[in-house]
């Protein structure tokens, strides 16, 4: 049906036309025509209520004939022009199901499908009220009975999960909690957040002095509201601590700070939660339908058990406990761990005079911070994209159209060019004895990132100090035992230490189910992040999706929202949609939930 | 030399090259030549280092004899597409001068210039830090010697006005202040804003509690940070406040709460103020070189003395002290006066069940919040507008480009549909006793606002009550005195009262100096606001543009910033252009300031 001949924004509208017929027919061999043999349809929840991609044909139709009844898809318009590239035609469509409207983009090679995305942008009769449909403000005309809206506010920050329950409660204000919560506030969702710190922001201001946001500004709005254009590239952890906490207030969220969440156990009968939480001395009970535990990626801390520990003189903490630098000038610091929080807390230590030596147990992955921005990131999240049209919001959508299963192979020519580029560093990295990799497949930081969650250092600084050996460096060498004033290790050496910090990273968030709920539901709904690449610390088998994060898990009621920034503003959308969805009832059978190969 | 069948882009940029070849030959009357007889030139800071209208090709002659070889305007270009209607030709343009950027709007018909508007949109060399020059925010590398951000923040918050003085002295932090505020901490100019109340944004929070803006959200934005889009269409009053804090706070001010401002005095020699602030019961003297009055255009209270007001027994208070409504309920309230105020403040009584009478002693222009929305802003200010691509920063220049001598003439029709529009209404108030005007030329609210910064009510509500009697109505009557229990009329008549409120408005800015510098210079600068207009409390000679705003005064050193949100967002712009000149030390000769007609 297709015409070679024609413009780009014309094909595509022809196999949307196509598409849309097949559909409408329910015609499910028509549509997996439609689709090259390799080919993928993600779905972020508008056709399977979840997010997950199917891969091939066969998938795809299985997915319909579960679905496509109940979805009733509808209305599927090319919008903006289509463009051609090394003959990949890409076009941006949007179209409308039984309850939602959505978003979609379309890749065709040879006139048929290559990637196929369809993410959902708003229900039907419960969209956000924004421009010309926003709120007045002001009742205007008299009414003696007339709230103010400081009252309305004041009335709802006093009653919330006191006298009424909120719908979700999220667990965990940092910058995922608060991003959830704008969302959940724009569509109407009684949402609270329970945050252990004083302040909003203080998941960052507390962290150690001299960091810095490791990605760049474009790439880390908040929802609804971006930052304005003279702010900093890398913004400084008080300067984005201060954003969050005003986001906060102006979004109007409701915030629970100096709150601890005790425990919380799902009633299957009732649909909903049992949630201790303590909040200024008093324990309060919340039960809220829905529970979003936001703590975090990096939450719960990973120590290795090493011998003797116990028998050590000195000073030992796990990263996340370190305080920075400032009492440690003049002495003698250990470092376990070669990744980012090792390399940041080295060089901050370095920079206040402590003898510093960095113990790397394992190959390490390193992309210099101009590197990434220039050749990994830039073309989607810097001025220059800006600049072509591509905000945040466009640039989201891109790179969410590219599935899981194909994503390395568009990285690796990435990490090789900044290999070329960065070549006499990595020369002189590896001269000072520090061992380098690419990952397993060449693919760099991402797919570590999205794999394993770790395992690399975007090099702000640190990487020089390890190469002109300012940073010294123990490499190759396992830690045998902890002894009184130091560290043993596997070719017998000694090294003395006042301080040893372990920068030995984080286990999988479903250990945050075991703290507040239980082993039992841990393991139900099993380890979260990882895609089962099949690569270290990432198992197989091939899920496709990032486990548990953002949709529905095995635990009814139970969801897991994280990530970096970019993460927590663009799924956030998702899972509020998610939520909104169960909130007023409508029907949301979660197709494609797979079983649960790891615990943790 | 323009050929009238060409595309009006093409005319525009055929009109513009031969004014720049006019100017570059320095040849004043070609350049006068190239303008109507009726024409206007205005300039915000551009040319003139002043913000001012020469009217006529002889004055457009005389500025630029003064103002060409210093200015050296070129690179004039043709910004977007021209268009015409009506047998009006609009383009934009940008052009350059010797030190600055700039941008303007032209109008022209049968071939020549109508209106012409030049505006200064950074100084070379001293531009923003935004986009691709942003900071980076972290500086990569290692280095000992290292602050943080938020280290230096707090330095400069600890130094600035102690150790340091700022260049920049803000008096007022309110809206103005602060937006004058974030323009010159981007521009790189130390400044420091001095606030009575306890926190940013308490200039609002502290007014009656109903207050919602009378202008809509498309209208109010601040610099550089636009409110989401989900934003109320009228804020209310302790929202505006909230976001004023927060914006206060991530735009990094340096602002003194709780600090007020004792007095002020000018060395001429020294060129700097000496002004003492009182702050948490200690007098700090800074040393500025520039002093901003930015205390509101309603700020120092104007109540008419009448005969008998110190017997009265019951309570009595200016507008601007009334707590609002709660104490009065069952009580008999009189409020003087019939404008905004007036009317805010009669109707939040009413709803907590007062006796409330409304004195109108002249008449008042009384406009529909609803039918301002559509007919008098919407074209610029709207979603709609908005849809057309006229965010804020582009109806802000449109506005801009209409010189005020004229506007009256744009703004008479949008009243006559108005009237027209909603004639029952009108007829119903008029019913009711309640004497209306549209202004003496029929050109309605925004002339009242700038010619005498009042005299009408943005209606959200309180006519109807007039209407219908619900707020009691005395109209026509002057007051011939207060007496023990109430208020005796011209008329013979007496209102009984346990409350009189003076919504009798305020007087001139410049009232601001006498108070924290002396009468002489009070009397030296003369009144603020108003054109010169020759109607009612805008008394002659036309001055083109409002008195002492946002411009060189008489006084060295002295500037008055304020105004609605629209003007201080749009005003600061230029008026921290003229400060950063002047911080930098570049030649600002000040062209066009006029003799002082009016003292207060």
């Amino acid at each position: 049906m297709t015409d070679l001949s024609t413009h780009p924004t014309q094909r595509a509208s022809a196999w949307l036309a196509d598409f849309a017929s097949a559909l409408e027919r329910a015609d499910i061999e028509g549509v997996q025509a439609l689709f090259a043999p390799e080919s993928y349809w993600r779905d972020l929840v508008a056709f399977t209520w979840n997010i997950s991609t199917q891969e091939g044909p066969a998938a795809i139709g299985d997915m319909l004939r579960a679905r496509l009844t109940e979805t009733a898809p509808r209305n599927f318009q090319v919008e903006g022009q289509a463009s051609e590239a090394g003959g990949v035609l890409d076009a941006w469509f949007t179209f409308e199901t039984a309850v939602a409207r959505g978003r979609g983009h379309l890749r065709l090679q040879g006139g048929k499908a290559w990637t196929f995305l369809t993410t959902m942008t708003e229900l039907k009769g419960h969209e956000e009220k924004t421009g010309a449909a926003r709120e007045r403000g002001v009742q205007h005309g008299a009414d003696s009975g007339r709230q103010t809206w400081l009252e309305r506010r004041q009335q709802e920050d006093a009653e919330l999960g006191i006298t009424t329950q909120p719908d979700v409660l999220i667990i965990g204000g940092g910058q995922g909690g608060i991003a959830l919560g704008a969302r959940l506030k724009r569509l109407g969702v009684p949402a609270l957040i329970i945050e252990k710190n004083e302040r909003p922001g203080d998941s960052w201001r507390k962290r150690y002095k001299s960091l810095c946001l490791h990605d760049p500004v474009w790439y880390d709005h908040m929802p609804y509201l971006p930052f304005p254009d003279h702010w900093p590239v890398f913004a400084p952890k008080d300067k984005i601590g201060d954003w969050l906490e005003m986001y906060t207030k102006v979004m109007e969220l409701n915030y629970w700070s100096s709150s601890i969440c005790k425990n919380a156990r799902y009633d299957e009968g009732k649909e909903e939660w049992t949630v201790e939480v303590e909040r200024a001395g008093k324990t309060i009970t919340l039960r809220p339908k829905q529970l979003v535990l936001a703590t975090g990626l990096s939450a719960v801390p990973s120590v290795p058990e090493f011998a003797g520990a116990a028998s050590f003189k000195g000073e030992q903490q796990h990263s996340s406990q370190h305080p920075g630098p400032d009492a440690y000038a003049g002495k003698k610091c250990v470092v376990i761990g070669s990744n980012n929080s090792a390399h940041d807390i080295c060089a901050a230590l370095w920079e206040k005079g402590a003898d510093v030596t960095m113990v790397q147990r394992t190959s390490t992955h390193i992309a210099r911070s101009d590197s990434l921005l220039d050749l990994a990131l830039g073309g989607l999240y810097s001025e220059q994209a800006v600049a072509r049209g591509i905000d945040h919001h466009k640039a989201d959508l891109i790179f969410a159209s590219v599935p899981y299963k194909i994503m390395a192979g568009f990285q690796i020519p990435v990490y090789e060019e900044i290999k070329k580029r960065d070549a006499d560093f990595y020369a002189r990295l590896e001269k000072a004895g520090f061992m380098l990799d690419f990952g397993e497949d060449g693919s760099g930081l991402f797919m570590k990132y999205l794999r394993r969650g770790g395992g690399y250092y975007i090099d702000v600084g640190a990487s020089e100090l390890v190469a002109q050996g300012k940073i010294k460096l123990k490499s190759g060498v396992a830690v045998e035992r902890i002894e009184e004033h130091g560290v043993r290790f596997s070719d017998g050496s000694m090294l003395e230490a006042d301080l040893i910090v372990y920068a030995t990273g984080y286990g999988s968030m479903n250990g945050w189910a075991v703290q507040l709920i239980s082993q039992a539901v841990a393991d139900k709904v099993g380890k979260c992040w990882g895609l089962g690449s099949g690569t270290a610390k990432d198992p197989g088998p091939w899920e496709g999706e990032l486990r548990n994060m953002w949709k529905p898990t095995a635990q009814p009621g139970l969801w897991f929202h994280g990530g970096n920034l970019h993460q927590s503003r663009h799924y956030s959308q998702f899972l509020a949609l998610q939520l909104k969805a169960r909130q007023v009832g409508l029907a949301t059978k979660v197709y494609g939930q797979g079983p649960v190969h790891h615990l943790s």
